[in-house]
């Protein structure tokens, strides 16, 4: 039976393309956090939609599952396979052409193992902006992105993956080819199918290629640190900055004085803008398809403006690219001065922006209420309300016996989380990891309309099984 | 058995609000355009979302059809009954209260029955702003726009209905609510049931209440109008203001020659701003977070820039308040004037914006060889690919009996839209008009999809039947 399958694949993508041995199988089944590793039939590599679209049609008919697989860069285990060795993992790495660039509508079409930097290099070179951006993006695909519904630094102004996205080609769990490929940005005649296999982490279908959504590159960006009281503050900040820059403003992010301390001790190296330290901080990205001066003029007068109201403590605006990056690196280091560190608890919520500020009073006082002394590590996208509220164990306490506290932090965090209406994973997706907390959180209703779409699009229950539901 | 559903319709809503006398039932049955009358069993309207879910629970035990209805502005006969008089018409205009506004989230939680005009008024109120703005927001509901996916003139800067949505509340098929009303940017836990609600048309549920975003309310807007060679002139003059003004340019409406000669001759008393009659005219609309004198230096620096580089012949810029509205209403009278010169032959098609020149060179041809001397009425949201192509008799024909052609018409318009990749329905849905024009364009493999979800989520098929499918 699996050899029956295996040859199958074979026929359809050449024998080069299937890897049966463990070693090389071996990086395509463990998780990019190394937390985990499973284990597959075969790993698959087609080259083209037809050769998806036969893979599928060949697993459906064998009733083998298939895991759908791009730069395996995902934080929820949802791209390797489980631990029965009974799937393939499809990876999508070959499919990596980009088909078409047209400047007029302004849109890229490109298939889904195309890396995310190189999709962002080739719209620079078009003159045009691709705006999402994370940390992955080296690594990451694009079919990844959009079946995660990725999300980043550029959410504030540009949206996520889905507001990216003008069309879709995908290969459904019968094996069929729906071509939607449209580059319209309006188009209503049905169901929002696009919608839909957008984040469903392929479990709905595999998606093949897509039709992105470009921008006109900014002709300026600028960088400001701004010191501010608390998460109150910084939201307030953040209202005053979207009302007199509108779009231009393109990115708000936060920062704990815990988290620059983190950087601090790491990376000695890396600029400390104040000589004061601060509760919390806040990264502001302006951009400006004016020039640099507008940029500068609306910035300063801007920060100027909150400084004045007393919606800021104290500010510094990057005078250089270099400058701009050093800001930049502090935000980007924070996850790296937390592994350095030592291993810690970590989450990926959001919350409506206005309850972020009573949301981090409560999970911090009910944390040290039931683990005295251990330390949030507060930051993240707050432009768009998702939090990295990370947890470390006490000064001098071990990282690993901190994390046998994981389910009962969890717990504290998730259940404050559904009190505010907010969201357990914001933009990292369910996969594995979150799965038991979906089923704990969401709605009955919303679970059983959940299980009937995915009964009706793969009745066979053979994509990326064991995620999400 | 139907007395028994009337019978629980009246216990659940009150006598008042169930209507059966065909006097008073008659303008829930009739169709916006006045073109078709439907027949009902009943007219029922509940007053909150347990009514709305106890008259489904109902209408699902006795296999009673629902029509939802909104404000019932809909042009693709999408809320009103078919001639069987088996269904109620579920009218939501009494669940119209706003609910919340959450001025730091920038959001607004409102009531599926609350006319659009009225949120924009209390957003204003607020002192920030709900961007959709299209010609029926006098009638219409916020449920039927996210039940259409509304467009409108605003579609350019701020997106579709569906864009400006971060929550639904929905009574689903078997009656049941599902509280989605999140008022969250990233929220990656499951499928997109909200969007796939947005834009079904009332077909797998009734959407009750909605979480709108809102957004600053620019502190300046100006108007212009711009005199064009051609619509390739168009596409190249958008691409220009849009490398040059980003997110503040806000609206960009094309209009031929002919449809301004309309307004001109059913209106004489409106402004003529051009002593030169010329092939086509851009309307601009330039918003500003920051000044009128910062909105005034870039819509005059870029139009500057556009006559230079030879992407424009001439234009004007409002200069008060009164010209604005008076530009504006050159474009908004195009369809009164169409409409007092006799009925035309319509079209809501979309395209890729790069693709609009050609398009509508090949449709003017093909239309003239098939109906010589027909007059085209082309206008439409460029920025969005949207046009409006109607098609009006040859000068001195009868409206009515040119009338007798919209099927020959509609296959000349539609079979080149489906070559050029375009959507005959870019932002009025499918309802019963278009039905039949899906089944032709769609492909089997969408179809199929559309028709799975259809009856996961409806298996009895009691909502809203005979549209879209």
């Amino acid at each position: 039976m699996a050899e029956d399958i295996l040859g199958r694949c074979r026929a359809i993508v050449g024998d080069a393309h299937v890897i049966t041995d463990e070693a090389t199988m071996a990086p395509f089944m463990a998780d990019w956090r190394g937390r985990y590793s499973g284990r597959g039939l075969a790993v698959v590599l087609p080259s083209d939609t037809a050769q998806v679209a036969a893979i599928v049609a060949a697993c459906a008919a064998a009733r083998v599952p298939i895991v759908p697989q791009g730069g395996r860069t995902g934080l929820v285990m949802g791209s390797v396979p489980d631990t029965s060795g009974a799937a393939i993992v499809l990876s999508l790495r070959r499919l990596n052409r980009i088909r078409a660039i047209d400047p007029l509508n302004r849109t890229m079409t490109v298939e889904a193992g195309c890396i995310l930097a190189d999709v962002q290099a080739a719209a620079g070179e078009a003159g045009m902006l691709y705006p999402l951006s994370l940390a992955a993006e080296g690594s990451c695909t694009i079919g990844g992105n959009l079946s995660t519904n990725a999300g980043g630094t550029a959410v504030l102004r540009y949206g996520n993956t889905r507001e990216l996205c003008l069309g879709l080609e995908v290969v459904n769990a019968q094996g069929e080819v729906w071509d939607g490929l449209r580059g319209l940005r309006k188009d209503n005649t049905g169901y929002a199918l696009r919608e839909l296999f957008i984040g469903a982490e392929g479990t709905l279908g595999v998606i093949t290629a897509a039709v992105l959504k470009l921008y006109p590159a900014p002709r300026a960006a600028l960088t400001a640190l701004v010191a501010l009281d608390s998460p109150r503050q910084a939201v307030e900040l953040l209202g005053l900055l979207q009302a007199r820059c509108g779009a231009a403003l393109t990115g708000f992010e936060l920062m704990s004085a815990f988290c620059l301390d983190l950087v601090a001790a790491q990376f000695p190296d890396l600029p400390r803008p104040f000589a004061d330290r601060h509760p919390q901080y806040a990264l502001v990205e302006l951009s400006s398809n004016e020039s640099d001066a507008h940029a500068h003029g609306l910035l300063e007068s801007s920060i100027g403006e909150a400084l004045e109201a007393g919606v800021a403590r104290d500010a510094v605006v990057a005078t250089s690219n270099k400058q701009a990056l050093d800001l930049w690196r502090l935000r980007e280091h924070i996850p790296l001065a937390q592994a350095a560190a030592g291993k810690n608890i970590k989450h990926d919520i959001s919350l409506a922006v206005s309850r972020i500020p009573g949301f981090i009073a409560r999970a911090d006082a009910a944390l040290q209420q039931a683990f005295p002394g251990c330390q949030p590590v507060t930051f993240g996208h707050l432009g768009d309300g998702n939090l990295h509220y990370n947890v470390a164990p006490p000064a001098g306490e071990s990282h690993e016996a901190f994390l046998g506290h994981q389910a009962a932090v969890n717990r504290i965090v998730h259940d404050l989380v559904a009190d505010c209406g907010g969201s357990i994973s914001a933009e990292h997706g369910i996969g594995m990891l979150k799965r038991e907390e979906l089923a704990r959180y969401k709605s009955p209703v919303e679970l059983g309309m959940m299980r009937a779409i995915k009964a009706a699009l793969d009745p066979l229950g053979i994509m990326n099984p064991g995620k999400i539901l």
